[in-house]
Parts: structure tokens; C-alpha cells; sequence
């Protein structure tokens, strides 16, 4: 078992790398001050730092719960069990499908692809299109899996976003054939434009939506969620239970604290959402002027940009000589389950400064 | 795969309810103001919320390292995996153990039977003496399995401390057949008299050492720790990435922050040793009172109370009926790899007032 590029390529680079590699937020829109009070505020109660629920505190996973109901997805308190973020809640849900075969997007998510492998899971990965999974091939191989791991919004490595017809067409396909989804969703609250609605919404019996807020508040708090039928919770939660007890405590309190005010954090997502908007055009822009013979399309949301680096046929070899020019990115390789070599390139656009994503996307381009 | 006892009795039971049953620290003895003056100060750095190492964060490896240092077991912050809580730290070596086979104290600690079953190892159990494994049969085990799971400070349940010369030999045999030894030290910082020398420094290659700021400062941290060789730790390192990437940030900076001032903790340490002590000898005398068929030996440290109710033949029959008077224990038979009912009892003493220690005592012989 090999471990994830960007953990060791997080390992090994000093403060001087400029990183496009992992999906890491800004600091600087850190909503630190406001975390802050909310910690502040939550130390004057000894029970905050006592042994709780494992399926996580009540108040919290009411307004995760809440937010879907909101959105028209009937959702209880029950419904949800809080995780150490969105990579826990794939460890649990894979071990509790350990050795049974999945379909996948190709390209995916690496660090879920190793959770797989991990827990021998058999992936047959079927091709990803700029507006969701090819469905012809999807259905053929659910069929057969019966299980899938897709992530509609903002796709990690990809950046695709699925149309509203094949979200209802891939929902009618897990349910003709009596199978589950697995609806990742970690960066759908950073849409440019529109938030679409949840494939799961549509199999409230046969899914787990997963949401986080890394990518939203702070990686570091280590909360995310998954939402599914109570059968479904609990099934996994003797999982849950097992790996950790619970997850952080404190994480917990100060989140429920800080979403009391709830126009605060709208604002803040607000505010990251044009953020990144002009960030993600910032950097798009620097590639066409920089480094034009990279190909790709503007993502909707999200974090990453994806695309092919023409008359490049190894990005994965051009990364060594990067990081020698301290510049990383993740070479599009890791994203695929043979991890063959190819000449695509995930960057996240999210992390750096205006004037380090021109300078890092020059030094690029000295390495070619 | 059945979930845990004590998590399925905290959800169960309600705030009326009296509970000996789980290892719940005294909330009056949690240093509240001083984490919150931890907490405030770091939320001055942006750092605090962004992804950090899977190890852990440096400064706190390094920390907890100088304690080992310190007592002559030679460690760098190298040798240290921070894990979510010990609980953690032994779904991470189950896993990497997954399907071997382990020899394990009987009785044992239920939340890692748990574990081991999750990963499918098999468990071949040795009992436990007052001063610790029974040698013979634990050299007959260990020769098969090559690899151990012990408690050797202050055992949950069985609340035995091993001697020294126990130590050496148990050491001796894990040297003598090539083993691994897993030793878990949760309470070792709970002594009444004095400290053990860990088995661990004995065998500084063939061990992994589990350390725990969960009974000593604040479960809801969720901070625990492994100390190894740098090949053990490299080796798990890619199973801690996979679950959680690393453990909660928020948490390791307050804590990394509030160990700065070591005097602080060590009078804290000395105030927890002192209360809990008062405290079980407090339970001892209102057992004697009470409950005299109950009989038992004092313990050394920890939390626990662990022995058997004469005139009793099951114990988990038992709490049922406690339950219902609103007092919980933990019933023996949750402490054997059969859970064949027993007329065994662990009672937690470190949680309850000394008020509601007499009643709940009290409510268990209305219950007999």
C-alpha cells in the first residue's frame, strides 16, 4: 500500500513551495476571530470536554439536518452520525462494504481510491464527461456492482459537475437495480453560479450523502458528516464506534457554536464562493497567458482546475523537476487505478495568493 | 458484530441515572480555565486551521517524546504517531495486523475486542493475575501468535498492576520467539504510589507504546499517541492517512499549547492522583458497607474496581434490573472473548461524587 502524493509531498516541501497540489483552502479567509469566540464561549461548560455520542452531539447534527430539509431532503437528527471529515466518513463506509466490488469515476479521488484498496474493494471505474459519468457504462457496470462512489459537485480530481438529467438518470439506475449510492460532496457549497440539488435526495433509502467542513470553515476542526436512513446509520455506526470512539468533542462545540448565527456563516460562504470565483479566473487566466498549451475547461465550483498539458507525455516525471523549481502540483496519474502515466495535471487554485499563482505557474513552466 | 456496551448504555441511560460503567474522568478535576486560555491563544494563528502532518503536529510529538526521554527510554518526535484518541491507535495496529492472530489478557478491555474482531484477528486469551499475565501460558500463546496486547498499568478491567520482574519476563519471551508487544498504558499516569517502567523500553524495536490525554486531561480531545520504532510508525502511517488524514488540529495546538507550562501540568497530574485515590478508597469502604459480597482487591491507579458478586450468578442479568433503579456497572461477561455471563463486575470510580457513589451503591443492593 502506497501512500497518498500529496501527504508526502505535504511532508517534504518547505515554506518556500508554491503548492497546487492539495485541495487546501486560503488562510486568509479563515473566519479565525469568529472561532475563535465561538471556543471562547464553549470552555465555560465542563461537559464540553467530557466523552460523548459516538453518532456525534445532537445539536450539531440537527442543523446538519436541517440544511437538508431546508433544501426539500426530509432530514432528522438521526439521519446524520458526525465524522473526523469526509476521508473518515469513506473509511467507515468502505469497511462496511470491505471486499465487495464498486463503481468509480475515472479520474477519482486518490485518497478514497487508497481507502478502497485498503479495504479490498474491487473498483471498476467508468469514464467521467464534462457534464457527469458516461450512463451507458455506468449502468453496465452497476449492474454488476450494485454500488457507487460518484462526487457530482466540483468533481475531485476532474472538476465536472452532472446536469440535472443525468443526476435523475443515475438515481433511476441505482434504483432499478436495488443498489446503493455513495454521494461524496465536499466542495458543493463552493458553487460559482448554482447549487445543484443531490442525487440522493432521490434515493433517500439508498445513499450516503457526505458533506464536510473543511472546505468551507477549517480543515483542521476534522468534521464532516454522512447522511442516510436511520437502517443505514446504524449499520455503520458499531464502525464509527470502533475507530475512534467519537470525534473531536471540542471540534464539535465550537461548529455548533459558531452556525448559532446563522447569517454569519452565509456571509462567509458568500464571501469564499467570490473568492475563489476570482481566483479560480485569476489562475485560468494565467495558464492561457503562461502556459497555453495546457487544455482545460473552467470549472463551475470547487477547487480545482483539470486538464492535458499538450506535448508533455509524463506529468508525473515533470513534477520531480517542479518541486526541484519548488512548485508541486498532482500529476493526473494518481488518479487513475492502474496509475499510468499521461500528461494530465490537477492544479487547486484555491490555496495560493494572486502573486504566487503566477509565480508558481512560471516556474512551471521553466521546468518544461 | 455487536456495538459496545458502555456506548450503547450512554445513549441509552438519561441524566438521572447513576453510571459506574464507563472510564469518564471527573468533570469537577478538568483544568477548564487553563484550555480555554490554551484555546484563545491559539486561535491567534491561522496555521491552527489549515490540514496539517498525519503524524501529528511537531512540537507536541516532540513533547510527549521528551517524556519517554526523560524516564530512559531513548524517543524522538519520530517515534510518535498522534492518533484520534488510544482507541485509534488500536484500530490502526488491528489493521495492520488484520486476520494474525494475538494473545490478550483475559479479561480484557472490550472496546479493543471489538477492534480485533472488526479486523478478524483471532484472540487466544491468558488470564490475568494480580501481578499480571500468567507466564507459563503466555509463553505457550505467544510462541504460536508472535504478537501480544497487554495492559500492564492499572488493567481494564481487571485492575491489576504487573510487577516488575513480570515485566522483565514478559519482555524476555517477546525477545525470545521474535515478537511484537502491544502495550496500552491509558492509565499509567494514574498511579496512587508509583510509577512502572514501561515493557516497551525493553524491547524499543519490537514494540508499539499507547499513551492517552483522554483520562489525564480530556477525553473530548480525542488525543492519544503511539510510540514505536520509526519503521513500525512509517509503516502504519499510510492506515492513519487513509481514516482520518490526521487527527483534529484545533485539539493537538491546544494541548501542544497547554503542555507548554510543564509545572502546570504536573500539579494537575498530582491533584488527579490524589482525588481519585480519596475516591476509590471512598468506593472500597462504601462497598464493604453496603455491598460486603462483593469482594475484591484494591487497586493501584486507574479508574476501576474489579471483582465478583457472591450469591450471583449473572452479572448481566443484573444491571438490567439496575438500570431500571437508574445505576449502571459493566457486567464481567462483556470482558471475555465468549461473554459467558459471569458473576463478575467492573465498577468506575473516578466519575460519580462521593454523594452519589453511597447512592448508587445503595440503589444496586435494592436491585439484588
Amino acid at each position: 500500500m502506497k501512500r497518498s502524493f500529496i501527504r508526502e509531498i505535504l511532508e517534504s516541501i518547505d515554506e518556500n513551495t508554491i503548492s497546487f497540489a492539495g485541495g487546501l483552502p486560503d488562510e486568509a479567509l479563515f473566519p479565525l476571530k469568529d472561532l475563535q469566540e465561538a471556543s471562547t464561549k464553549i470552555f465555560q461548560n465542563s461537559k464540553v470536554l467530557q466523552y460523548s455520542l459516538s453518532n456525534g452531539i445532537t445539536s450539531l447534527r440537527q442543523k446538519i439536518a436541517n440544511e437538508y430539509t431546508k433544501e426539500g431532503f426530509e432530514t432528522t437528527a438521526d439521519n446524520i452520525l458526525i465524522t473526523t471529515g469526509s476521508q473518515q466518513a469513506m473509511y467507515i463506509i468502505a469497511k462496511y462494504f470491505e471486499s465487495k466490488s464498486i463503481t468509480i469515476e475515472e479520474p477519482s479521488y486518490l485518497g478514497v481510491m487508497n481507502i478502497f484498496r485498503l479495504n479490498a474493494l474491487f473498483m471498476d471505474s467508468v469514464k467521467l464527461q464534462e457534464d457527469g459519468i458516461e450512463l451507458e457504462s455506468f449502468e453496465k457496470s452497476f449492474k454488476k456492482t450494485k454500488l457507487a462512489y460518484l462526487i457530482p459537485d466540483f468533481q475531485n480530481p476532474f472538476s465536472s459537475t452532472y446536469c440535472d438529467e443525468k443526476r435523475e438518470e443515475v438515481a433511476k439506475i441505482v434504483q432499478k437495480y436495488d443498489g446503493i449510492l455513495i454521494e461524496d460532496a465536499p466542495y458543493r457549497e463552493l458553487y460559482f453560479d448554482k447549487k445543484h440539488s443531490t442525487i440522493s435526495s432521490l434515493l433517500p433509502h439508498q445513499s450516503f450523502h457526505l458533506g464536510s467542513f473543511s472546505k468551507t470553515l477549517a480543515p483542521s476542526l476534522r468534521i464532516g458528516w454522512i447522511r442516510a436512513s436511520q437502517e443505514l446509520i446504524q449499520s455503520i455506526l458499531v464502525i464509527k464506534e470502533s475507530i475512534d470512539l467519537h470525534s473531536c468533542g471540542i471540534s464539535q462545540y465550537i461548529l455548533d457554536e459558531y452556525l448559532n448565527d446563522e447569517k454569519k456563516y452565509k456571509k462567509h460562504l458568500d464571501n469564499l464562493r467570490k473568492n475563489y470565483h476570482t481566483k479560480m479566473e485569476f489562475f485560468a487566466q494565467t495558464l492561457k497567458e503562461e502556459l497555453p498549451q495546457f487544455h482545460f475547461s473552467k470549472p463551475k465550483g470547487g477547487m480545482f482546475i483539470y486538464g492535458s498539458l499538450e506535448g508533455i507525455d509524463d506529468t508525473y516525471a515533470l513534477v520531480q523537476k517542479c518541486i526541484k523549481k519548488s512548485v508541486v502540483y498532482v500529476p493526473g496519474s494518481e488518479f487513475y487505478i492502474d496509475s499510468k502515466r499521461n500528461n494530465q495535471i490537477r492544479f487547486n487554485y484555491s490555496h495560493s495568493s494572486f502573486e504566487k499563482i503566477k509565480e508558481g505557474i512560471k516556474r512551471i513552466t521553466y521546468s518544461l
